[in-house]
């Protein structure tokens, strides 16, 4: 039923492509596939696989189950890619066609229904953005407001398809993940285009409510294998985590949403966590292989069915793959934010950025080794006349940064986040940042049950694991067990099969006693003070970490995130 | 497919309710049920509703999925629970023709089928114990073997079927709960009856690992919520392990046969921990509501499509209610054992029983609050003229005991875990056994990663729980926190909604600073040392606890097996 999204999302990361570098085979397939759409379309603008060739009698009347507006969704966003990355407007004739059936159907003649798969409200508002139609942000907003009062049913449950409670009335992010969060997208969107504060309020009260007990470590979000779904409150496990990869897509679109709204840092802090941790580890190495969802830890003895703990070339649901490709063809539009007079960089990586100033333009450089070294350099490659702005997001893992202007320390104050430099520059003019990136023993809220007792190993953005192909022969690394004390010792090296990393060495050592697969603890269960106090007789070694996202790239072996803390 | 068993199950839930006492309308329902399945049998022998409804051209092809062999071995035991039961030999002969059929499909004509979900083959067993015709032994036995030779396929991998490998191969226990744990069954029937060494030494060091690394603390098996399956080993989530009552109801009859295999008090101990807690939690006091899973914990903030935290009337996918109706009223023949000149206590509640001695018979009433209080009292009802030997199982929770004969100490041997008095009977003579129950604290083994930083409170076979109902209406569950050194204290009482109980407390204390929902400890992850200490201004308190089987039955709210240990 929604496999037309997966055409689409293919569509629009080929738009993507195509604003970076003409390439003939990536225009072809988007003009060939658009005149297929066009073809296909009906004379009334609907267009649907199935419910052309598999329900052709049913037009919108299963849609608790049907995407047909989903579908729609991703068509609408990548014409609006098509139109702007690769300046080819066919696709989105089809989509404005099969949108103004749309208001038709939903808005003029009344159809009650909404979808059981949020997408079509924040393609629908960045249509009303490219054509300027408020007919658009009208079903946008008929849609989201459509929501909580039990129209379509679901098989497991309302709460599965966000339809349980109104939006604005919802206190935390229930049911299917990725559902939820495209959601979370059309109602900031509709919330900024509507000038609705009680909407915007809704919005961030869900995300600081996420932040606060519903995200990995990892920045990935739905904790259940059941349904895909979120969790309760502080339900993280440190092992099965679903962590969807299109979820990181959805969370990346939406703290981008949040940012652009409110100019907070901590939505951009979002981004980082979530594009070099639940992100990137969707994807292998090579490219070609892709994880579903994104587990935290592999257990020795893993015997799935099918081990989800190794990556799979593609999925009988092909959602995530293209979703990936998507977000890694428009990765450069997540980079930084302009103002009147100011560029803001959100996140680092070597990039040329150029913005507009009162009269002129203002551009930079960014050379960095980010997120391997806290070193980032802006050099001045266009200057304006008058004063202009930079500002530099100072991570919330840094806590604090030196700032040089060509080689001299400058102040540069700190406002919400940002360390702002704004001065009449000069080309040639280099900024230096450095940030203290040095690895360190993260530890959970205790709300969060299954991680206490467990530690963590962060550097910088980077979330880290400890594999087993990393281990010295006698190490077994759900035997060890890290003190909160314990020394980090970063190490850049090269490894086979996954190129250039930096490894993390931890302080750990082996209870006294242990036989692989067993500690010396005993049995499973026993009276607290029951066991043997053996603390004098450990063993000391150590586990070597490397960032979580490189993992699985080596064959299939223990893995964790979380290390044991306690004995 | 598979609803056929749900009628087989109540036919013998009624035939073991009628060894009791005569019930004209259940004998009715045996009968009148017995006469349609002998119409509606083909006169092949071949009986099966999907078999001939749905796919009647079809039989034995999709085994995979079909549950023909599965539904012939509920039948096959319903028939023997009748014969046994019920003085009633309707039944048998339908199952004999149908047994027959398979006999001459799988053995004689050679059909390379297994069934997806074991169950047969313990059937089998039963069938060959019963009639004394070793074709079903040997076909119990060709099924067994025909395991772990990929000859069926299954879209959640062959481990689900328990097809990944030969059961003399398997280290763990993996794929589906029920499917695995019937399969142990068959596999230590035939064990015995075989004097199959080898195949017993497997199904023990299956137990073995179960036991110590994929087992709840109730005694629950099957952790994961996906494909209702076993975890890795130590995979045992403190909050969502899904505990299936089917995989419960499995597992004592797995116990079972391996305590009447080896006659080791583990086993007894293993049907006891599990028949108080993962069993018992199934059924709601009332008798009309049941759990399909049995979480370890309900978080207040509890919002699921459909609440598995709250029992049913019903399933769509009905397997778990007749499994316990059938236990239940078995559940007298659980209770001891005999061998020549000894009957050997296993269980302890009120009951009368009386064992074949060498001349004459050797009978005792048992009258207890067992578990409520660890006084057992067994009075000698039939003493036969020779030496006789009653064995009391000294439960490995208890560790010691006290044992008096008509009020004097006495000294009771202890061999293998029982308490051995061996003696010339005299009518009218009393054996009390005094077992120190008395609450405690229990933690788990380090490898259990979701349960480190947490405490459990067990008091003699039962486990308990806390539930919101019961607390202070300051006391948060989420927000407390147990040490090591906790005093406990049990309290008999009398509860709305429950009835009789023995509540226990368990000193605890709210960490300074907390506000409903979130501690002082703050941000979801931070470094270690990030957060204040502020241990010297806990707020103290106490945490009620009651029977995790009791909870649940006092409408909907939060619930620990596992409370928080570490701040």
């Amino acid at each position: 039923m929604f496999i037309d999204s997966d055409v689409y999302k293919v569509l629009e990361a080929v738009s993507w492509e195509l604003s970076r570098a003409e390439e003939p085979a990536l225009r072809q397939f988007l003009v060939e596939t658009t005149d297929l759409l066009r073809r296909a379309q009906e004379p009334t603008g609907y267009l649907n696989t199935w419910g052309q060739l598999v329900a052709p009698q049913a037009h919108f009347d299963k849609l608790t189950s049907s995407h047909e507006l989903y579908c729609a969704g991703h068509l609408i966003q990548a014409a609006i890619a098509a139109e702007r990355g690769a300046a080819f407007s066919g696709l989105l004739e089809v989509a404005i066609k099969l949108s103004d059936h749309l208001v038709d159907v939903f808005l003029d003649q009344g159809h009650p229904g909404i979808d059981g798969h949020p997408e079509i409200e924040t393609a629908l508002v960045e249509l009303y953005r490219e054509t300027g139609l408020e007919r658009y942000l009208q079903l946008a907003s008929h849609f989201l407001e459509g929501r909580g009062h039990g129209r379509i049913g679901h098989t497991a449950g309302l709460s599965y398809i966000q339809d349980h409670v109104p939006f604005r009335d919802m206190d935390s992010l229930v049911g299917h993940a990725v559902r939820a969060l495209y959601l979370e997208c059309g109602a900031v969107d509709l919330a900024m285009e509507n000038d609705d504060v009680t909407l915007l309020r809704a919005a961030i009260r869900h995300w600081e409510d996420t932040a606060q007990a519903k995200t990995s470590i990892t920045g990935g979000m739905g904790s259940r294998h059941s349904h895909e779904s979120f969790g309760d409150r502080y339900e993280l496990p440190a092992d099965r985590s679903y962590n969807e990869s299109c979820a990181a897509v959805a969370a990346i679109h939406w703290n981008w949403r949040l940012l652009l709204a409110t100019g907070e840092r901590r939505y951009a802090d979002g981004i980082e966590r979530t594009l070099y941790n639940a992100f990137a580890v969707s994807t292998s190495v090579d490219g070609t292989r892709f994880f579903y969802s994104n587990l935290l830890q592999r257990r020795p003895d893993h015997l799935d069915g099918v081990d989800t703990a190794q990556r799979s070339e593609w999925f009988d649901c092909a959602c995530c793959p293209p979703n990936i490709m998507r977000l890694v063809a428009s990765l450069s539009s997540y980079l930084a934010t302009t103002r009147p007079s100011e560029l803001r960089l959100h996140q680092y990586m070597c990039a040329s950025l150029r913005a507009p100033a009162a009269a002129g333009q203002f551009g930079i450089t960014v050379r960095t080794d980010y997120p391997w070294a806290g070193h980032i350099t802006c050099e001045v490659t266009q200057a304006p006349p008058g004063p202009f702005t930079l500002a530099l997001r100072l991570p919330e893992w840094a806590g604090c940064a030196a700032i040089n202007l060509d080689g001299q320390p400058t102040n540069a104050p700190l406002q919400d986040g940002y360390l702002i430099l704004r001065r009449r520059w000069q080309v040639g003019e280099k900024v230096d940042l450095e940030l203290p990136l040095k690895p360190e023993l993260m530890q959970a809220h205790p709300r969060a049950d299954a991680l206490r007792g467990a530690l963590a190993v962060r550097s910088g953005p980077l979330i880290y694991c400890a594999e087993a192909v990393d281990q010295a022969e006698d190490v077994e690394i759900d035997g060890m067990v890290v003190k909160p004390g314990a020394v980090l010792a970063a190490q850049p090296c090269d490894k086979d099969g996954i190129g250039a990393t930096v490894a993390v060495t931890v302080e750990a050592s082996t209870p006294a006693g242990s036989v692989p697969g067993v500690d010396a603890a005993g049995a499973l269960y026993q009276p607290v003070g029951g066991s043997a106090e053996v603390n004098a007789r450990d063993v000391p070694g150590q586990l070597v970490t490397i960032p979580y996202f490189q993992w699985a790239n080596r064959g299939a072996g223990a893995m964790r995130v979380w290390l044991r803390a306690d004995r």
